[in-house]
């Protein structure tokens, strides 16, 4: 399925909402492109943390509409020789920094190698040549959010550009900071992600990797728990596992923070075996 | 005043800004109808407390324009067998868990039993034969928001179904968690309903309950305070009692936060009677 | 440049996101101009802290279309005897209290007096004739973001009323809470306006004021840091200075927050000098 921009753009970034620079970004689409329909995806990502904005958008993205332009800012390496990509996956198009932060989104598809006939997916680098093209004012050394993203994204998804004139199609995306779970015949291991508002711990962890598992048994901080359905399932207080609604194991406690109950944070190691091996 | 959609949704909740899950309600909701106008209306609401969400939008759907479909997901028993409800009042529409988050809009109002020559406000239990009918796919155990709340509401804010045929007319919502101030002969007693930005204490007594004192003081934490008219006649640094822009007592602090100064917080009595009874 | 208005309306406040106070704001521009595009600016100005609006919204505003409203409510006097005050200049309009918070943006025009023909900046007192004509209801004494600034924003967005027409003329407006930065042979002195979410402290020391230095050096709670270009140009863990994106000095520390790690925020003290002098 090949893009056909819908005028939606989503933003993603590690920016929080203090100070201007959210807002300036979407200033920046709406002088390129007034009828964008802008959609704040997060500007919580933890700072200087592309893993956790790759793995939300993989898990994410489908519940936009097709033809959706999402900016994702988690950029520790601006101002520096780090590439800026643009990855066009089942009919959503993709601008980040490739700094690992797309490569969640890049597991899940195809990279086509330039045999553009059977295409799931494609990478594009921006290259000056486009950049000059736009007569963008000299970017900052410390904002292209503003800078190069919001106008380029707004060029996209007015449909004034395609998003192969970006820049050469590349078959490679840096690789993610974190590895994916590793599977032994006794248990699955991955780590926390991110948590959440309420305190829940989100794994890395899919459904599928624990399905073979008859009594699945989640153990992080030096606790376990019986994976259940959903929070009203355990009383006020009790601590719970259970696949969550973006289909990875997640550890809560009913109504209250497991985060801070059980001293657990990003990254933290998460183990899932069978109760009864 | 019947509900005529106008194209605005508002949406409320306890998710706070982390993570994609104000997102992808959004995204869910421009699926189904593009053109949407999406407000957030606030995603802080204190987390699994509905009553907050009830007392603020009680308070504040006025602003908005008529036809809009206040969507309202604090939610702590999602996956369970609470039901799903929404309340068609005075021209406008909420979408709500049946757990009492309603309440404080339906006592405004006087709900509709079954003579519809004289209605007021109508409330309908979402069933499973509408929702079969959207063709939506299985919802998550866990994430209503998106998985209902949001196609739900675009389908009813782009007019293509009335709130009559998302299910049965029902006589009544679950009651709220929080019962309305006492009144008694000297004074009235209610509570801290929540706290703004500014650490003010936002309480459920309304202007009208304390109207009848010549002279009022407002009580809690063991302190009492007389009632101004609006922060700027006390000095910085000057606890104050007003009625605010909500028509509430509230207990300010000016330029400082009462909530810290006074170490009271969300649930606190709060009495107001006459300084000379 | 005069303003013509694109329907682009920017809120600033010092709300949060907690409680309605943001979202009825912009309920109250949908009632009277539903197709206004509201952009958030920041609702996290420090509280009761007017100079950091100003400082963001005047180093920003060019972001945005020419023609777009920006709403600044940072308001600790609401109620009291302020003015209200519209700032047209170069394409854009202000709309604040007269608090200082527009200082930093008339600063950097020229106000009108008297004769139109070579205008630059035109500030306007709201007065209760033009309150009078929009038939508001009485507004509250302590919510005027809701009660004034919305729906005069909305009028004014429109292009149902021009400036002008908000009231009389003004020559000048309340000055900032805070002095523009000391020039002296062998330094400047500037404070830190605010922090951004990364914990980096933003001054008020423009790049013109140190470009005399050959090498420049910053000081800030008894240490001293080099100017550099961006962050990458240091290791994680250590400080730097810069000028920013929006080209004012900035003390950073690389992928953790200067704040906590210097122990300095808000108004401290920040030196530029010359190297070897």
């Amino acid at each position: 399925m090949t893009f056909s921009p819908c005028g939606v753009i989503t933003l993603t970034s590690d920016f929080g909402h203090r100070g201007p620079f959210v807002g300036v970004m979407k200033g920046q689409i709406l002088v390129r492109f007034p009828a964008a329909r802008i959609i704040d995806f997060t500007h919580e990502i933890h700072a200087h943390w592309p893993v956790e904005a790759g793995f939300w958008l993989a898990r994410s993205y489908r519940y936009f509409p097709e033809g959706s332009v999402h900016v994702a800012v988690v950029d520790p390496g601006v101002g520096s020789s780090r590439s800026i990509v643009a990855l066009e996956a089942d009919g959503h198009l993709f601008l980040a920094p490739d700094n690992g932060l797309l490569a969640p989104l890049q597991a899940q598809v195809r990279l086509a190698k330039g045999d553009a006939s059977e295409v799931e997916a494609r990478a594009f680098r921006l290259d000056s040549t486009f950049l000059h093209g736009l007569r963008l004012p000299r970017p900052s050394a410390t904002f292209h959010g503003r800078d190069i993203f919001a106008p380029v994204a707004a060029e996209l998804a007015a449909g004034r550009h395609a998003p192969e004139s970006l820049g050469p199609l590349i078959e490679e995306l840096v690789p993610s900071w974190v590895e994916e779970p590793a599977e032994s015949r006794d248990q699955v291991s991955g780590i926390v992600i991110t948590l959440d508002n309420f305190g829940n711990l989100i794994t890395n962890i899919e459904s599928r990797r624990v399905q073979r598992f008859r009594q699945p048994v989640v153990r992080t901080g030096n606790q376990e728990f019986l994976l259940r359905r959903t929070y009203s399932d355990a009383k006020p207080g009790d601590y719970l596992a259970l696949v969550n609604s973006f289909d990875v194991v997640e550890i809560a406690r009913v109504e209250q923070s497991a985060a801070e109950g059980l001293g657990v944070g990003r990254g933290a190691p998460v183990l899932v075996s069978d109760k009864i091996p």
